[in-house]
Parts: C-alpha cells; sequence; structure tokens
C-alpha cells in the first residue's frame, strides 16, 4: 500500500489522489502555502489525513520561517491552513496541537521550535496510524460475518496516515478471517470510491463491488447488505455526523431496511464544543466538479450546479460510533463525553 | 426543442443521446437491426421513446422483407426489437400493437401491409405525444407552486416522442405560470440527469439546478423540495414502479421528509399481467457504464462492478400515478384498472 503522505528533506510528499488510480504521482510540498492548496484542491483529502497535512504543513511553514517575529509568521502559517477546507475538524484539531506546542517552545531557539514542531507532526502521523488499528479492533466484531458491506467515499488508507478508519474496520476484521464482500459507492462528484476506496481493496485483494450511489437502496432492498460503515469529517456531541455527501442518503436507507449503520472515526472528529450538526460549516466545491468527470464535460453549458460536499446525519440514525477507545452506543450524548474524557465504556 | 425520432424516407432518423449535450448528432437506422441496435445501445432511451422506435423499426423492416413467408419474417422482427431491453413495458406494448396491426392485413398485397404498418407506427408516436400533454394537464395541479420539484434520469421530450412525462407536467405546471425550481440528479451511470434533462430545461429557460444523486438527501431535508416526479419503465397492477435505478432511493427519502412521490406514465406501462414489481425483470448493463465515464476510465482495472438499470419502487412510497386519463391514487390496485378499462376516475 502506498503511503498517503511522507516528511522528507525536500518538503512533504503527498500523493496526488486526484489522479488515481490512473496514476500514481507523488508531489512534494515545497513551502505551506503548496501544502495549502494540496488539501484545498483535494490532492489529499480524508478527516485524519488533512489533519496530518496541516500539522506537517505548519511544521514546514516554520523551517521556512525567519527571526524575528516568529509569533506573526506562525499565526499567519497556521491562519492559511485553517482556511483551506471549513467542515473536517481533525484540520483545526491538529492545527491546535501544532499550537500548543508552539506555545510550550516560543521564544527558545528557532531550532529547536523547528525541531519540537516537526516532532510533534510526526507524532500526529504515527498516532493517527495506531489509532486507525485501534478503531480496527474495537469495530470488527460489529462486521457480520458471510454478508456484504455497503461503504461510502474512501474512509481508507488514503484519507488517513494508514489503515484506515472504515476500511480500517473493514481490513480488521477481513484479517480475523471473516468473509466480507465491499459494496463501494463510487461517490459523485469527485469519485473517491471508485478511484480510491475500489483501488485500495483491490490491491489487498479485498472482494469488492463498485456500484453507482444511486444503487444503494436496490442492493439494500435486496438484502444483501449486512452493515453500512462510513467514516466522519466532524461529529457533534449529540453524535450528529458530518461526512461525505450522500452519508446521510445511505442512512436513511439503513434504518428503511433494519441494516446497522456504523461510523468509524478517531476521536479528534468529535466537536463538543458543538451540541448539535446543525451548526457544522458545509463546505460548498466548485461547479466543474459536477459538471465534469475527469476534464470531461457531462453537463450542458450555463447550468446552475449546487455541490456540497457534506451532509449531517442525524444521530437517531446512526447505530454506534466506532472510536480508538471503544464503541459508542445511544445516548451519544453520554457515550461519546465518556470517550472523550478518557473513560472506559 | 429536437425531435426525438422521426420517419422518413431514408429510414428512422433519431437523434444520437449518448453525445447529447456535447454535440446534436443525428443517426439513420437504415434497417430494423439498426433501430434494435439503436435501443439496446441507447442512442435512444426512455420508455415511451423506446416503444416509439420499436414500432418504426418494425415498420421499416416490413419495408425490406420480401413475399413469400412475410409472416416468418415479420416474427422475426418482432423478436430481434423485443429482444433489445427487457425492463420498459412500452416496447413489448407497441410490438402487440404492431402485431394486431399485421393481423388485420395478413394475406393483402405486400404494399397495402407496409403502409399499414407505418401509419400504425406514425399513430403510436402522435398518440404519444398527445398522451403526454394529456399527463401534464392531469398533473400539473399537483406539483407545489413557487417549490422545488425533484426528478431523476430524463422522462422529457428526449425519453418520448415529445413534452414527456415527468418533464412534461413540469412543462404544463410552468405554462400555467407556476413557480417552479427544477434540481435534476446527475443520474449515474449514464447521466441522463446532467446531459437530457438539464439540457432539455435549460433550452426552455427553466431554472433548474444539476446536482450528483447523492445529494438528494441533503436538498430534501432542507426542506426546499415541494414534490419528487419521476417516469416510470413498468408499473405492475398493485403500483409498484420499476424506473431508473436510484428511484427507489428517492421514494424512501421522500417519504422520511413527508414530500409527496409522483410517477408521471403513459396507460401504456401498465402491465396488469403482473400483480407486483417482483416479478418485473431488471435488466443488467454493462461494467463500462460504470467504471467509465464519456469514455475515460474512472475506476481501477479488474474492479468487478454491478449496474442494475432499474429498481423496482413499492407502491406504498407511492404518493400518485399521473396518467393521461386521470390521476390513480392508492389503493392502486382499483384506481389504476378503473383507469386501464377506460372508467373515468
Amino acid at each position: 500500500m502506498v503511503e498517503t503522505i511522507r516528511w522528507t528533506d525536500e518538503g512533504v510528499v503527498l500523493i496526488d489522489q486526484r489522479r488515481l488510480p490512473l496514476e500514481t504521482v507523488y508531489v512534494t510540498c515545497r513551502d505551506y502555502r503548496e501544502v495549502a492548496e494540496a488539501i484545498r484542491s483535494m490532492a489529499i483529502r480524508g478527516a485524519p489525513a488533512i489533519g496530518v497535512a496541516a500539522a506537517m504543513g505548519i511544521a514546514l511553514g516554520m523551517q521556512q520561517a525567519r527571526p524575528p517575529e516568529l509569533d506573526v509568521q506562525f499565526e499567519a502559517i497556521c491562519e492559511t491552513l485553517a482556511r483551506t477546507r471549513p467542515t473536517a475538524v481533525n484540520l483545526f484539531w491538529a492545527i491546535d496541537r501544532m499550537k500548543r506546542v508552539y506555545a510550550g517552545v516560543r521564544g527558545r531557539p528557532v531550532e529547536e521550535i523547528r525541531a519540537a514542531l516537526v516532532a510533534e507532526a510526526l507524532r500526529i502521523k504515527e498516532e493517527d496510524i495506531a489509532v486507525n488499528q485501534a478503531i480496527g479492533r474495537n469495530g470488527c466484531g460489529l462486521i457480520p460475518d458471510g454478508k456484504a458491506v455497503l461503504t461510502h467515499c474512501n474512509a481508507g488508507a488514503l484519507a488517513t496516515a494508514g489503515y484506515g478508519t472504515a476500511l480500517g474496520v473493514i481490513r480488521a476484521a477481513v484479517s480475523a478471517g471473516k468473509k466480507i464482500h465491499v459494496f463501494a459507492d463510487e461517490t459523485r462528484p469527485f469519485l473517491q470510491g471508485a478511484r480510491l476506496t475500489a483501488w485500495e481493496l483491490l490491491a489487498e485483494g479485498i472482494p469488492t463491488t463498485l456500484i453507482a450511489d444511486s444503487m444503494a437502496g436496490y442492493f439494500m432492498k435486496s438484502g444483501r447488505i449486512g452493515c453500512v460503515i462510513v467514516g466522519a469529517d466532524r461529529i457533534a456531541a449529540n453524535g450528529d455526523v458530518a461526512n461525505k455527501v450522500g452519508t446521510y442518503t445511505l442512512a436513511v436507507l439503513a434504518r428503511e431496511h433494519g441494516v446497522p449503520f456504523y461510523v468509524a472515526a478517531p476521536l479528534s472528529t468529535l466537536d463538543l464544543s458543538l451540541p448539535s450538526g446543525e451548526a457544522i460549516p458545509i463546505e460548498q466545491r466548485p461547479a466543474e466538479e459536477v459538471t465534469h468527470c475527469f476534464g470531461v464535460r457531462v453537463a450542458p453549458e450555463g447550468v446552475r450546479v449546487e455541490n456540497p460536499a457534506f451532509d449531517v446525519t442525524p444521530h437517531r440514525y446512526v447505530t454506534a460510533i466506532i472510536t480508538e477507545r471503544g464503541v459508542a452506543w445511544p445516548p451519544f450524548e453520554e457515550s461519546l463525553r465518556k470517550l472523550a474524557g478518557g473513560g472506559a465504556l
């Protein structure tokens, strides 16, 4: 499996996810603005992965910052990275971690500051892989053996530092010997399911069937889907889940068919400052993502488009939320707060 | 507005819907096998339109048939056209009409047989336009004024001989002075919504917003959608509706949000021989429609695909079925049979 993102002496190296699966191209971001642009343009995407990218972007920015006025430069770098994408809270969580580290070393020699920030960015990356493996262990018992699992978008190795959240649970279940067939929604408009999820799972030999998003109802009604599992970009205190647009539709379908609907996400995706999902900002992406498909126009010139990148699934549709510290069950208000506080469930 | 299909001295001329909206290309089918291939390859599609195409294909085939053994040739032509696509019943309905006309003239001079078949094919086409206008009149009162209407696939002028079924109702409502904004699902994998519906409505200045199929839930939850209206490929006696895959998902979403879900279709779409939708054959289309987008590969080589072209929406999700003879309300078993029998509702 390819590495999503890596810190190198030349800069932050990441696989350009816009060109997968047709081409495997690595790009090197040589300053923090290039990292910000990689996040904005979705060369790297997925809530945990953009958290790692933002942290590395800040570390990179400070390698190039020159005294005096490091504080001002640090703030500007953080601000640029924070303005890339609004919905995934992991971005802001990672920036906050970098800010705390900076606060602890500010005033010290610049080399020491730089080293501390690089170390923190690398720690965020390493922790993410370990967190995903823990999510996999915690969730793997929930996946029914011998049935199909439906997933949406890409909550896999490519959406994280490695292993994946929703796909991490699937990986863990497969490793545990369960017979699992994955149905992957292609996930228009950006086609993360077709381009990334199908590619990741195919590479590992996990049986996968690619379907158009509109087919989920058909397969749910067929009785072949044992559960739905997706990632998350932000989870409010009450368990409302923002995730790739189309997730809400799957949740409604799942409830209609009595199919469990699971969300797999690290605790860094929790936003306890929001009582419900209503206040989660939903990013509106460019119209061209809908009117074009891999550069080819598929809609008439001049047509109006709306392109919300995410939707919010109210907690009443969510069966359970799988985190690295355990599985949260309803009422989520309580179970999520307990997990976030470090308490056992 | 372009003409979907036309009978000419050179053959059956139709607009190649696979190339819209990028190019407006007419193809001339010079024998019945070319008409069959145009239906199979979806150069022409939409249940009423393929009924007209099949009728014209039979008429064309018999222009070229030579005595003796006209019966055998007629049967072979009908058989070839019947084997093009399995789900839309209008195809079989049109073939049956042609068979009845043939039965009435068989044994007569070949010129007379040919003229009778051409006349019937033209009648099927003309009737279809009138039927759609009647559907529009009957349905237009159901469309809420000042709200958005969500539609899926293309049940427009291009899916019929002209005017359209679901889009015919929208056209009628707009003509009646209602303020209507259309949300058009792009309708992967074949993108009939992006390529055909958006194009048709844009050409007439009816405000239209194109969205990815997975966004329907988001907009339904936003409260902006006043009703859903779709066409149909086959309606069973109990009101179960086969239509473009994704329709069922919209129906589930509509009920979840208390939004009316209307089906607009001519009575030729009714299949009273089927007690429920379970026995409706669902066409499985080639994997390339999902793995490619306008000829561009969007999924990894070797990925497994399922591509059901239709799904069945159980009647309990259907608010009403709008036909040329009136609106059928639940219980559909009764209301549809009454309409089909010619009784007033």
